[in-house]
């Protein structure tokens, strides 16, 4: 199964690709920031992360996309831009007929090193070992994208199982 | 001047267009409501939204479009749903070119009304008033995304007058 994780955001748009089964060494695929020009309006900057998103979607053809969940409660000024960057992320996804999955900061965090209240570094130094990689993804948001992707594949994988067991007991 | 002026929501999104220039009287061209079925995910549901709102602008061929603009203040569990359709209504019209205005609900209030803080129907019944129509449209958001193209061309117009004048001054 190969998953195209995006961490939303206008300034920077975290986007990994990661190819795997779960019970099997995970791989990456591509990693990458988006950046939209600071000078632009943001209906301009939403149009230039719509064209890269496509341009990501075409190039790795992923069967699934998790894109991070974006709450309200933090007051940041940048939440607006992030909420409207991950409707961009997820119209782009779903117009190709794709699944989009959202995950949570902590369901990722945990899904990655076990621990919902794992920190930035925790998360990349996690990210770098399940990947095989020589050093963590830079910037933090080229990880989380790619966490995002390997908490979809092993989540997804972990659903099948349950699914595919309680089916084998039903018969 | 045509404006689409656009109240976003995923569960009703307004959308208005008039036509006219300051100091002449305002002509509504058509007004309405899209719904996205809310048993659908919020990617599909946002597929919807983008279909919709490409339709209007593809049959009324607007020169510019207004937006009403989102805060992260209400902590409203639909604010992330209203920011993520604003984000599909501004790639919308970027993608064509065409300008995108940003106007707080409080502008849009004091533009047709003379108060920033006037209530739902005060607001409806100055649409009402301004597009000398027989009743006041419905849903609010209808109303709404009519005042918000109202708004949008008197302040534009105001700014061009303004522009002239001290143009004038300076010869």
């Amino acid at each position: 199964m190969r998953v195209l994780g995006i961490d939303p955001g206008l300034t920077r748009c975290g986007v990994g690709v990661v190819e795997g089964e779960v019970g099997r060494p995970l791989r990456l695929v591509d990693v990458g920031v988006i950046r939209t020009p600071t000078g632009e309006s943001t209906p301009q900057r939403l149009v230039h992360l719509e064209r890269a998103i496509d341009a990501w979607l075409e190039e790795h053809r992923p069967q699934a996309v998790a894109v991070e969940q974006v709450f309200a409660r933090s007051a940041v000024s940048t939440v607006m831009g992030t909420a409207q960057a991950s409707g961009i992320a997820m119209v782009c996804a779903a117009r190709r007929g794709l699944p989009v999955a959202l995950h949570t900061p902590s369901e990722v965090k945990a899904a990655v090193s076990g621990n919902g209240r794992a920190d930035k570094a925790q998360v990349g130094l996690m990210v770098t070992r399940i990947l095989r990689l020589d050093a963590a993804p830079k910037p933090a948001d080229a990880a989380d994208a790619l966490a995002l992707a390997i908490t979809h594949i092993w989540r997804g994988g972990a659903r099948r199982r349950i699914e595919e067991a309680l089916e084998k007991a039903g018969r």
